[in-house]
Parts: structure tokens; C-alpha cells; sequence
């Protein structure tokens, strides 16, 4: 690893010029020092957040609801303030070869600010008070005021509904700062602005408040063309969120891809970067990944593999595809429609099974053989073909995000005999999840948004062919792996790179960047004709459940859970 | 005990008669001594058979096909040498104080033998032929010939399949007879006669060739008024089974209740009973159970329920309800149409669950507290309100014998969260017995034959007040659970009273004797009506799932198990 340092350590004192991506994640950030020329990592640090995620209590003990999920904006600039020295330290390289910074960030995550950027978590008068402090992407709490949104935007006929699956989440902004404004007035009044924490942080490393469209398309129901939703749809969900899009939003946002500015005085004595490195517009930590890994172009699908999967693909067109996420202009790639599609149970699905239904000898042989209690699984797992469990899931353990957009659908398992051995019901839940992607990939397929071949980032991408493999099987297509362990920084180093542009030793925009930056691994997950032939055959059965029991048919799923709620 | 044996004495001096019933199972046999006067146990004796269930090998070696399960002669006669006078000498009472003699049998478990009663398979010349020796009644290799049968029977539209819920199993003699025609045939032309194990150990007692109508018309398609299928069937089925009924079987058939005859000299010999002693017509384990418990008369169904449960219920008339496993005039009770129906998977559901889906943390947690598993997850299970897990499931992991009558039926479960705990899956499959026992109830019911309380013996009605509880309130009914630990023995015993007779310290008639002998425990599990409410509204739900999944308008499940097949 030091010898690779020095190497490159070499090969820039001749030519190369470098950038930094900071990937701001739930619990902690990182930053990656990557050179412009080929992409390469040089340099990682990650920080994680002092306060990590506050879901019982704000730092001077105030509880938090249940649902609550907030983060501290001193852990962030944190992140700033230790990893990008420690890359430059590290590497060796000088802050004068850095020529750009990227960032991204989960989002919605969101705060009240005073017009200098003053987070009012930080003013001693609110310090107590939960809803002025960061809400974050996983903050459930504002459910009751995304009921009410969609509830109200159904009634007006809203067409921003269909750009979202015909749904807002209440992960987003809206019914995050509704619920700022229904539980603690003062606050929502005494904030000048409401902001992403991505483009907080641009604002503290530039100096300027100016916001992506990114986050502002995906998670705050802004539309290239159309702009926010009229102000008397806000008034008819509040009066008092009238003032919200003229006074408290921005109506100057920037396409991902764009420069956002420098770096200030003030920011580099946080960061010990040279002033005036350009920096540029935030970003969100998926999409940021769709050129990291060479997309810039419609037809190729990212999936995002972790706990749940996250789709992305560009179109040439603004299209409804059913259950989408998401469809915004320049979103991801300027120049394209950026679509966002999700399966809210992935890793979760596998490691629900793991922790709930495998039994002791599973365990006992894993700890023998020395091996992860999922390898022994898909060990044996491996042994069987496709359609020789005769076991067929549907994938709703955590509901359905995309197509159906129903969170109260549930898990659902056929085919179970006397024989049924644990490794087919795992089997059987990782093909869930294929089926659920391809019918994803389906739906976009045959509302206009092609999907061709894919490619896979994240943890189960990274270190699970099995999985993989039968991906590529269920799908019929064949799946490139990202380069990079570290997908989103690169993406963000890749824009940091088109910020600084080509005359300053960078690109002049991010396609340039992605076909020299942009990063998959040799293997390539091909499907194997017997294997898809028999999945065709399960995917069509898993088809007719899924409409079945997702479209109406027989909505079990829900009335057992009004029981449930009932009897609780 | 010894204390109980002695006042069972004290109390026999005085006026007792003993009757002794013999349970031929499938691993052992067994024989209880009873008293007349109360039916309360006085000593009981069991034999493991020495060969057990033949199902690899013969004795010589041979190797036996899958799905064959055999059993030698020798062992049934074992039993009665020796556990006889075991229960005689552990009692102290003496043959001339047991008035009569009982026995019941698994079944179908059938044999060929010559004129004499000589087992075909004790003869040299056949004892290496597997189809010479006893095809237990779990022997399943004549499922090519039960399918042929069937497929034949029905295209001429035979009214008997009608009485079987449409099918005849391959468990059942003709199948079974059958194959012995088709793989060996100078068995079946040697053999002078086919006869069920149970009658065939009453003709060693009795020296009396007495069949029993209730094996006959639950096994051998033998009905009171149409007799056996008429010739012309068996000939359509193979010429060569012209002559079964007329040269094979035997048409002298005898009603549960009557004397078969009196222990011969030899049988004097074999069991140290005295010769003349009365010995009743031979029984199936099932169903002499149902006045062992007391039920005489119609409207109260009594469930045996083990690793799966068998029903039997009473009626006025005989009536065609969908998916009974049979109904027999007098073959329970004298006077009573006795209707049998089956579910395949009960208690084997639970242990498939415990031993493939349980997680190491519950069998440490049993271990520390010196628990059975199933202890713990009922511990865990019972701290649940129904309806609260949010899972119903489908009881097919065996297939569905009653009402469906249909093998390629798979298992299903439904409303699984990342939260749904190992218990919670327990208990839905315990429920899901129980709504299967609902929808066989509710069929009886609502086809003409009544079913208001339930009665309930075996391994689960013993020990699991948790399991019976639920099944009280799925079912909306009462359940009074067998006195006997061995139900079936002692409902032998009674017919062996019956045998005797009044004149001879017994009965007239087996309602006399469960009026005094037949037994329930003081306990009634009764149906809480808070818990009939939320089990109506799930059974509503498993009951258009057990529709859709059961009834054709989605044969995913036979879909999967053809996958299944055609890749293995």
C-alpha cells in the first residue's frame, strides 16, 4: 500500500493533478483523494460522527418521538476538518495538486438555518428544541404530514405525484419542514432558510448558498420546467408554509455537474486546502455513483446493493414509469432525465433470514470451517439449481417501493415441504429480490426508459457473485461490478475534477471525466441460457403473485395488518 | 403405581372383570389390561417389534425399492406371547378374571397368506420375494398402481371413488395387491388369500378367517349394501385380479362390535390366556378410539393428533362430503355411518419447523432453563394475542389429504416484516393445523354431517393445552381430551367386553360399555370469545388463500413441483 503511494507519489511530480471526493454517510464521512488522470485512489480517511445518529435524545438530554433521526452539523465539518488533512498527510500529495472537491451526501437530510448559514440547532435559544436540529434521510417522523400531502395532493390532482411513483416520501423535505412548522412554529419562523445538509456544506466550504438540483428534483418535488409546486398548494397544506419556496428554499439552484465556487479563506484553515480550489455543486451519495462507475449514457442501470437497492438509469425523455422514485432533468447526468427506482429489502432480507430462521448446526459448521454463517448458506445454497427448491418468495418483508409504492405490503413464501432445507428458503429470498429488480427493470423497459445491461455497486455487489450471478440469470443480462470500493467518493472526486475544469488540469464535463475516472472491475456476470430459461419460468409465477397480491386482488397483506394494529 | 395396582386388586376380589385390549402400532405393539367396571388401566406392557419397519432390507438381505415399508408376522405374535402375560403377572390377576380380549392395527397393513393362515413370506420358497411380506400401511410403492386405479375408476365414472373423497390411496389394499400381481406374480397366485394384519391376528386366536367391515370399507373398498367394486373393475384394472374377491378376499364381514370367536388351545398356549376366552372383531387404531373417549353418537368429532391427525365422526346418513378419507356404514359404531377425514402434516409441521427454522439462541435459552425447544418457542408464543404476528399460513407442507385430497399441494405463508419473530412462525403453523381442522370441520357441517363438539387424543391433545386451546378458539368449540393415555387399547378392551358379553361380566353393546369404560379428562378447553372474533376474521383470510392456492385458480404450487422435477 505505501509502495503504491510512492508510486504514485512519483508519477504526479511529473504530470498528475488530484481531487478530492467526501462522501458524507448515516454514521460517518470519508474522504478520498483520487487522481484526475486514471481515477485511482490514493489517499481514504473516514471520520465517524461524534453524535452518530440522535434517534433518543439531543445532546443536552432532551428525548426525541419515536421515529426521530437527527444529526449534529459539528460532525460534519468534523469530517472536514480531519480527513481531508489526513489524505494530504497520507498521500504526501501538496493542497497545490488538488484542483477540485466533490461532495455527496444522504439526502433529504435537512436544516434550519438563519441567511448566514447559522444552523439554528447551534443558537442557544433553540438548542432544546428537536425540530431544529438536522432532520435526517431516515427520519420517520413527519409520516402524519406526508399522509396529509398526499393525501391533499391526490384531491388537487397534482401532476408532481406521478414524477414520485404517486407518492412523496416522508423521508423528504416537505413534510419534514411541515412537520418543523407544526410542532415548533418558532423555529420554522426564526429560520431564514431551510436547506440539504449537501449544500450546507458547500456553503461552508464556498461561501455560497447555492443548491443542486439533485436533491432539490428527487427530494423536494422541484421540477426543471415547472419549478416547486404553486404556492397555494403549500398554503393548502399550512397558511403558514406560504413564505416557504419564496423565502425559506431557493429558487437558484445549480445542475450537478456545475462549479459551486472556491474554497474561502475560512475554509481552507478548516480543511488545509489552498483558497480558490474550485468546488463543485453537492450531490447525492447514489446518484453521484452512475458516472463513478462510466454511465453517462441511457440504457445501462446502476443498482445500489446494500441493506435495500437503489436504481438508477438516465432516459432520453421524461417518462411516468409506474412506482418510480423519482424522475428529475440533469439529475444525475446533464442533458438526460435521471430515474430513481428502490427495493426497500435487500441485505435485510438475508440477514433477517441469518438471525431468525437458521438453525444451530448452520452456525456450528461455520464457526468449524471458520466462515460467515452467509457463506456456509450460499455454500450450500450453491449446490442447487435454479427451480429445485420449488420455493417462490415475494420480496415485501419491508413492503414494496418500486413498482407498487405500498409500505404495507408484506413477505409472502410458497412451495415449502417436509423437505425444505434452510439454504432453499435463503436461495429463495435472494431470488425474491432478482425477481423484484427485474420487475423494475421490466417496468422502465416497457414505459420507454430502456434498461440494456446493468451494473451494481455496494456491499453485496462488491463481495457476493453468488448473488450476483443470479441476478444476471433472473434479469437476462449481463452485470458490471464498480471499480472502486469506495463508489460515491469517486463520483464526488469525478465532479470535483469537472468543477475545476479541463484548463485547470480537470474535465470539461463529467462524461469526459467518466470515460477516463469512471470505474468497473474485469468480471463480468453473464447469464447463463439454461439458468435463464428456468427463471423465466419462476419470474412468471412470481409475476402472477405479485399482482395477485400487490394490485388488489387480495389485499391479505393489508388486512392482517389492520389486525394486527387492532390487536396490539 | 404399585400402590394403584394393589387397590385395583382389592377392588377385583370383590366382583371386577378384566378385559385386555392390544394396540399393534407402528414401531410397537402393546397391551393393557382394563377393568370392566370403571375402564381404568390396570397394567399395561409394550413390545418394540424386533424387525421394525423393514424399509431398506428383508431379513435375508434382499434390498428393498424406495417407498417400500414391510413387517414380519413374527413380531405381531411376539407381542402377544409376551406382553400378555406381562400385564397378568404385573397385575396379579388371573386368566380366568379377563372375560375378553380386544385388539386394534395400523391399517391398511396387509399380507398374503396360504388357506392355513401361513404367511406367504414365512414359506422358503418366497422369503426373499418383498412382495410376500407385509406391506405396513405406510408402504407407499403402489403409488404407480393407486394412480392407475384411480385415473381408470374414474373414467368409468365408479361411484365408490365418491366415498373417498375421489381418490383411493396408494396406502390401500388394492393398490398394494396389485403390485404384488404386477412384480411377482407367482405371490399372488400362490397366495390363497389377502388379508389385513389385524384380521389375520385374530384368525390366530380364533382359528376363526373373521375381516373386520372396518378395515374392509376404510381400506378395501368393500361397501355394506354395493359389497367390492364388481369384477368387471378389477378385471379393467389387470386380468389377472378377476378372481381377488371371489378366491381372495372374503365376503364374510363382520361389524365392529361383534365376537370373532374364542382364544383356541394354541392361542391358550401362545398368550396364557384361558382357551374359550371371547375375542372381538379386529379394529383400527383410529378408529376404536372414538368410544374410548365416549362418543357413541353423532355430532362430536374426535381428532387423533400426532405427527398428523386423523378425524372421525359419526352420522345419521351417508352422505358425500367433499375430501373425507372415507365413510363406512358401522364401521365405528353399530347403527352409524362412520365418516374419517385426514390432515398430513400436524406435529411433523411443527418439528419441520423446529428443526430447519429454529435459531441458536432458542435452543441455548431451553437449554439453560431445562426446556424442550418446542417449551420455549410456546413459552414465547404464548405471549402473543392472535392475530398480532400478522401471519396466516397454508398447512400443506405434507400436501392436503382433507378437503382437498390433493398430495401436490405445497406449503404457503403470508405477512412476514423484518420484525416477524421464530415464534411468531411457530404459532402461524400451529394455527394453520388448526384452521385446516376448521375448514374439515365446517365441510362435515354444512354437507349433512354435524359436528358440534370436539374430542381430541394422541401425543399433541395429551400434552399441549397451548396447541388445543387455539383449536377451541379457531374452531368456536368445545374440546374434551381422551382419559386414556392409550386411547386406542383401551377402546380394544372395550370391544373385547362387548365381545363377551353381558351375561359374562361385559356388554351388549360398545354403547353400553363407553357409557362406563370411555373416558375424557376433566378438562374442556373452551372457546374465549375474544379470540373467536379476531380467529373468525383470519380464517376468513386462510379460507379464500386455501380457495385460490387449493381450488385451481392458481396452481402455482403443482407449477413449482413440476420445476421441480424436470431440473432434478
Amino acid at each position: 500500500m505505501a509502495g503504491m503511494h510512492i508510486m504514485a507519489r512519483k508519477k504526479s511530480l511529473i504530470m498528475s493533478k488530484y481531487v478530492i471526493g467526501i462522501d458524507f454517510g448515516t454514521l460517518s464521512g470519508r474522504s478520498v483523494l483520487i487522481d484526475v488522470e486514471n481515477g485511482n485512489e490514493i489517499a481514504t480517511d473516514v471520520l465517524d460522527y461524534s453524535h452518530g445518529v440522535m434517534d433518543s435524545e439531543l445532546p443536552d438530554g432532551t428525548k426525541l418521538g419515536v421515529d426521530w433521526a437527527l444529526q449534529h452539523p459539528d460532525d460534519y465539518l468534523e469530517v472536514l476538518k480531519k480527513t481531508i488533512p489526513a489524505i494530504l498527510s497520507k498521500s504526501g500529495i501538496s493542497p497545490a495538486e488538488v484542483i477540485g472537491v466533490g461532495i455527496d451526501f444522504t439526502a433529504c437530510t435537512v436544516l434550519p438555518v438563519k441567511a448566514d448559514g447559522t444552523p439554528l440547532c447551534k443558537m442557544s435559544e433553540f438548542s432544546s428544541e428537536p425540530n431544529a436540529w438536522i432532520k435526517l434521510w431516515k427520519h420517520h417522523a413527519a409520516q402524519p404530514e406526508a399522509n396529509k400531502l398526499n393525501e391533499i395532493a391526490e384531491k388537487q390532482g397534482q401532476k408532481f405525484l406521478k414524477r414520485y411513483g404517486g407518492k412523496i416520501s416522508s423521508e423528504w423535505l416537505v413534510p419534514k419542514v411541515w412537520q418543523t412548522l407544526n410542532e415548533a412554529p418558532e423555529v420554522y419562523h426564526a429560520a431564514d432558510r431551510f436547506i440539504e445538509a449537501a449544500d450546507w456544506i458547500i456553503w461552508q466550504l464556498t461561501g455560497n448558498e447555492i443548491r443542486n438540483t439533485c436533491t432539490a428534483g428527487y427530494k423536494a418535488i422541484w421540477h426543471k420546467h415547472d419549478g416547486y409546486p404553486d404556492n397555494s398548494f403549500f398554503t393548502s397544506l399550512h397558511p403558514g408554509l406560504k413564505d416557504l419556496v419564496i423565502k425559506k428554499l431557493s429558487s437558484e439552484l445549480y445542475p450537478v455537474g456545475t462549479k459551486a465556487g472556491e474554497i474561502t479563506p475560512e475554509a481552507a484553515r478548516l480543511t488545509g486546502l489552498l483558497e480558490g480550489t474550485a468546488v463543485a455543486v453537492a450531490n447525492v451519495d447514489a446518484h453521484v455513483s452512475v458516472p463513478a462507475v462510466g454511465i453517462t449514457n441511457p440504457g445501462k442501470m446502476l443498482m445500489i446493493m446494500g441493506t435495500s437497492t437503489c436504481h438508477m438509469v438516465l432516459g432520453e425523455n421524461e417518462r411516468t414509469v409506474p412506482g418510480m422514485c423519482g424522475v428529475v432533468e440533469d439529475g444525475i447526468i446533464e442533458g438526460y432525465f435521471g430515474y430513481e427506482a428502490g427495493q426497500s429489502c435487500v441485505g435485510d432480507h438475508f440477514q433477517w433470514f441469518v438471525e431468525n430462521c437458521t438453525p444451530p448446526e448452520y452456525f456450528r459448521e461455520a464457526e468449524k470451517k471458520g466462515l460467515d454463517i452467509h457463506d456456509i448458506l450460499t455454500e450450500k445454497a450453491k449446490r442447487l439449481k435454479p427451480g429445485e427448491s420449488g420455493l417462490v418468495a415475494l420480496d415485501w418483508w419491508n413492503g414494496n417501493r418500486s413498482v407498487l409504492v405500498d409500505v404495507d405490503l408484506t413477505g409472502m413464501m410458497i412451495g415449502m415441504t417436509l423437505a425444505t432445507k434452510p439454504e432453499e428458503i435463503y436461495l429463495a429470498l435472494i431470488e425474491a429480490t432478482a425477481y423484484g429488480t427485474r420487475m423494475i427493470i421490466d417496468t422502465f423497459h416497457e414505459n420507454g426508459v430502456p434498461v440494456n445491461e446493468l451494473y451494481a455497486a455496494g456491499g453485496i455487489a462488491e463481495k457476493n457473485p453468488f448473488i450476483m450471478q443470479i441476478y444476471a440469470d433472473v434479469t437476462n443480462r449481463e452485470i458490471r461490478i464498480s471499480g472502486s470500493p469506495q463508489t460515491p467518493a469517486l463520483g464526488s472526486a469525478m465532479f470535483g475534477a469537472v468543477a475545476a475544469g479541463k484548463a485547470r488540469g480537470g474535465y470539461d464535463n463529467i462524461v469526459d471525466a467518466a470515460k477516463v475516472m469512471g470505474k468497473v472491475k474485469d468480471i463480468v456476470y453473464k447469464p447463463s441460457a439454461d439458468n435463464v430459461r428456468v427463471y423465466d419460468k419462476l419470474y412468471h409465477e412470481y409475476k402472477i403473485l405479485h399482482d395477485y397480491f400487490g394490485r388488489g386482488d387480495n389485499d391479505v397483506m393489508k388486512r392482517l395488518k389492520e389486525i394486527k394494529k387492532q390487536v396490539k
